[in-house]
């Protein structure tokens, strides 16, 4: 055995403890291939500043936009950089069983702690084949299963869900639909992590949700930490607008213009993403700058020039 | 130039003209690779029963469960074999701008008549990042745009549609949202297909629909063929419950477990597709022993055992 | 069925009386894709000058430097472009049998005529491992064994080709080892093309080779025509220099700088090969503008500068 | 900077130092996939009896039969498990210039310490050629150079590596043409690892070479071990003939027959490879018998029925 796979029943009851993971942005070079460098000075930042997981590959960091072999490239290289410092859960689902079996076995075989395990979105499938589905893939290591209806077109119900409860390789779940069944989840022992950053504030501390799998940590890992560590109704309301902003376009394109705008990463889009607006970055560059000094090595907020950004094909 | 690609002004012109078109089905062997002598005889029942077009790979054919090279495979091998009979339409969309301009160029390539776009369900995008999806790849040939937000979870808004329906490539759409919309982009000349098989008829004769791209047509094709033709409220009403048990669960799900109870492809399931339970064969072989006669090749529908049925990993 | 697959022993016999066979160029854009435009004129051109047939992808073709969907795609699109004119061979081998499989599988599938199917190359296996290769590889199909010692490091030995001779699909062999071998082979009914342009014109009217896979037909197809269809002492005689020249370097070096300087394919070339030298160049032009008429196409020759030539990564 | 690409000049030197380097063996599960389990064993051994380094999907370790995801994956494996006790030099090298560039890449991004890059084997290039690959290849991280003209059918000339030896990348040279090369190499400051067992322990003690590469190290690691750190003319004597065995057919086949027959891994194997005959075995059960209590592991050797081995497709 290898990996957290290795780990067993103690590796399970670690990653049910994470509070706050986040939904690791990948950055990219001029000609479209991963800047591997600047995801490093990212990952090193979460690292120091209270992250406990991540989420690679996931739709924050565009898996959906990778090829396999890139995918399951940037696990193990996390896995081998920062695996002795941070809980590592490789995007592996698919909505074609037989694409997440092979990317999560390899994504084990190269060490990942945990899965995470979407339903088949777009092809979409039965309730059977739902269940199949998932005890396909939690036959290949621990996972956490990702409910987000906005982005399958449907949603998992809870039956689903208690069915695979039981299985030693299941984790929790990434809900997206809102705190009561977050609520109603924790209340049959299933482990919550909020999918909205918007909601994760109360999730945690009303609602009983164990974390949250957080996009703005990428831009403010201290906070988020402090977020999920105590209830701090002040720093929650003031964090409302910039979370708000993150979310105006379909995530990731607004995390992806506020990166490049701190200077964290090159300006370098993967269609079908576009940058925001300048009029959107210029709302974004005010609320940007209210937490600068939270943004790990952020030197300056730039509203920059459309001509700045790039969309290598 | 080569394929439909160099057929200019004329071979858009005619694609325009299709009334039926079908989501063709793709049969499996028992080890899950593509069964072509069950598909070759399928698509030939098409061109001989009066279907004018296929989509290779569709969600219904289950391009979500290829890869990109058994998908441009298929295509390949259908335009070899039968593009003299039919217009081959590949479904090279993506979710991912980069896959879809790669398996777009290579369907091209291989001879396809068109390609079928989707906007990028699950990862999703702005508008503005629809519009420059939408323009790459139709850069590359004729293309029929697939609206169905029921899988992509994003609609796409009229105003993204009619700002690319002046592209020399622009067919026209494929729309799921219903007859009304249908009539509207007519109004604006934008050609239709209607998505929905149980809304096909009306679509046609009362909503100024172009035609249709059916699933049910895999069955019966001569008697969707006629309901193209020609206007037929009997023959509209007396499939109205097949029609709805073939969307009983999500599609491709009941047409697979039919065309097996028929004979016609091997009981092979490529997860997470699952056959239908027993209890909704029963009543589907009931609707299918009374449409046998136009179901070619059938010569008996079998309700079959569980065990029948294969899911190869 | 389908492809020649289907055709069986017509089909079969029908490859067994081919003459004159190239291996044909795949021309490169300046971004390092094919060029499908300088590949379709230039296989026009062999078809109106008497070449019977096409290996697709063969190391003149480079299909060593291609992904195999690239060069699968090739393959269909060549059959769809031309394949009711002139016989296409794949070269679906692979020193992985697992890989070769699944090229062929998809070559024939995509309706290839026949496969052109080398011994395991670096690898190297033994001669049970090899008679195990070739008896996987001619399920598929029918197929021309390719032994050439100078690249793969293993002579196929005659007491393995004879141990295949009998199989349904076994078409004959391109022997690059010499003229009394080929004899050999005829004398115990084994059908032989010369792998080598310099004995190829003795090879096929004094030791009973069926025939050639020809480099230099690329550029000269009709004058090569002639040499097979007759005895030609004159006409080999003049050709001798050119046909060395085009062997100065490993093939395919010299045909891709020649086709450039002939202005018939962009001066790109996918690396580790680049073009020849100036002064090498300088002879070459000598060479080729003695039988420029012969050269399909070719308007001018030109020595051409270092800095016209592209090597995209 | 990551890797050994990171470590810089002190990397660099420490790979330069290196005496027993291993191109280990890849083990198979019964569906053909990779047996980690085993391949952990194997290599825990190898860590545990001195081995300083492993060759990763080397031709022993059977990479020309590997999709690149499955190599890269298994480097990154490698890496993440036994980077921290064995350098990982990954054989990323490829007859395609820009297959070798993107696995030696990927390769680096998981950890690699170096990669072994091969010349174009199969479809060979000129001087010029080869220069350019190399140069485009050892840009990307520290790289040994291999020279095996029996499997390349090229040579790769003194003159080129002279002409690539003081690229800060370069480590050295797997010569394979004998120890008078070896010897000269030196003599110009070129480290050297003998590619031949049989000559290694010569080429170490007598001809200055740095170490081996070694396909017998796989089975006994620890007097192999023995052999590289000091002159011991009875060993090496004694080894002969079990060194001879080895290479009785094209390697890896009797060493993958032998590390069945000894228990350590299952008797799968992928095609073309087969196993040696229930003669060849008889002999080397003797060989091996002889020297078991050296085979880590091993607690008996059998010959085994021809029945008993697997050659999954």
């Amino acid at each position: 055995l290898h990996g957290a796979a290795a780990a067993g029943i103690q590796g399970t009851s670690a990653m049910k403890k994470l509070r706050l993971i986040t939904a690791i942005k990948t950055p990219y070079l001029a000609n479209g291939k991963f800047d591997l460098d600047a995801y490093d000075a990212i990952v090193e930042q979460q690292v120091q500043n209270g992250v406990e997981g991540l989420i690679v590959g996931g739709t924050t960091g565009e898996g959906q936009l990778m090829s396999w072999d890139e995918h399951v490239m940037l696990i193990a290289h996390t896995v081998n950089q920062y695996g002795r410092h941070i809980k590592v859960i490789g995007n592996t689902g698919s909505n074609s069983t037989r694409e997440a079996l092979h990317a999560t076995e390899q994504g084990f075989a190269v060490g990942m702690d945990a899965a995470l395990q979407i339903n088949p979105y777009y092809g979409k499938t039965s309730m059977v084949g739902l269940t199949e589905h998932f005890r396909a893939v939690l036959s290949e290591g621990p996972a956490i299963i990702y409910n987000v209806p906005g982005r399958t077109g449907q949603d998992i119900p809870d039956d689903i869900i208690m069915s695979i409860a039981a299985h030693e390789n299941f984790l929790g779940v990434k809900e997206c639909t809102g705190n009561s069944r977050i609520e109603d989840y924790h209340s049959k022992g299933v482990v919550c992590w909020s999918g909205n950053d918007d909601e994760a504030h109360a999730a945690r501390h009303c609602h009983q949700a164990q974390g949250v799998i957080s996009v703005t940590s990428n831009l403010i890992p201290g906070l988020f930490a402090n977020l999920m560590r105590q209830k701090d109704d002040d720093l929650a309301a003031r964090l409302e607008d910039l979370i708000s902003w993150l979310f105006c376009e379909p995530n990731p394109i607004p995390l992806n213009t506020a990166l490049a705008m701190c200077g964290l990463v090159k300006p370098v889009f993967r269609l079908p993403y576009v940058p925001l607006s300048q009029e959107q970055r210029k709302r974004g560059a005010v609320l940007l700058r209210q937490v600068q000094q939270h943004i790990p090595g952020c030197k300056e907020v730039r509203v920059m020039d459309d001509s700045e950004f790039l969309t290598p094909r």
